[in-house]
């Protein structure tokens, strides 16, 4: 049975975004088997609008969606670094929730540390650790780039890691 | 001139909206007269998904904005309050400021002390102050509820104080 991620890191400037296959072997319950299909980012421009930054939010996500049809999406979960950028993630990422739920799709949400846990066995390892193990795990000969990109492969990763 | 204002009380659990006309007397330049129009929630269950909750934010807002065709929407602004709360409010904001980008409508915020300055005078009024504020302003026999409609309806007040 193979089932396709997405995995998402919110954010209103960039917003990254990676999808993974996660293939169960029938013959042996532990054996899984995962692949990189796609990775990249969602930007909006700073000069724009907040209005206008977060519709173009809701349509890519909208056609991100249709092109990559996951089975279940992957999402960092919000917690307070810097107040004042807390709110604009937030308000973005109110957004992205509400283009989950338009298309009914299935989510899970992960702690920063319950993803470094379950990429590098550390809850407080090293952003490099992390994107390290996104390169072994997923059989890529270079870390993939930008950071928001990967951050969103680390967290379709956890995701099947539970599955 | 005559302008439609639309005041918003941004919240998850409850929105609170409230109308009102601003009508400019073309002689005198400071005789602004203020009318309500309506007021009222748009309510989503905590038994819901974030996702359909967002959903059905999204439909009424859309909904409300076709029926009321406002020219300009004022909103609270967001404050930092309860940490848990304020990321749900946030989200839920992000999902109000898509529809006004949607509608292209223009909007102005301002902090629960700009509207408590505007409408009594004292930027540290109790609330229920400003709820008789507004019943003065806009000659209501009663003060309306729930406190969000009446909130609503303080911050159209203050956008209207304004032009």
């Amino acid at each position: 049975m193979e089932k396709r991620i997405l995995g998402l890191d919110p954010g209103l400037a960039i917003l990254g975004f990676g999808v993974i296959t996660c293939k169960q072997s029938p013959s042996k319950i532990q054996d899984t088997t995962v692949d990189m299909v796609d990775f990249g980012v969602i930007s909006t421009s700073s000069d724009a609008e907040m209005g206008q930054r977060l519709c173009t939010l809701f349509d890519d996500l909208h056609t991100l969606i249709q092109e990559l049809q996951p089975d279940l999406v992957a999402i960092e979960k919000l917690f307070f670094y810097r107040m004042s950028s807390t709110i604009l993630v937030a308000q973005a990422r109110g957004v992205l929730m509400l283009v989950l739920g338009q298309h009914r799709l299935p989510y899970l949400e992960f702690t920063p540390a319950q993803i470094k846990q379950a990429l590098t066995g550390y809850g407080n390892a090293d952003k490099s650790d992390v994107q390290a193990a996104v390169a072994r795990e997923l059989n890529l000969e270079t870390i993939p780039k930008p950071d928001d990109a990967a951050d969103a492969l680390a967290v379709a990763l956890t995701a099947s890691f539970q599955m």
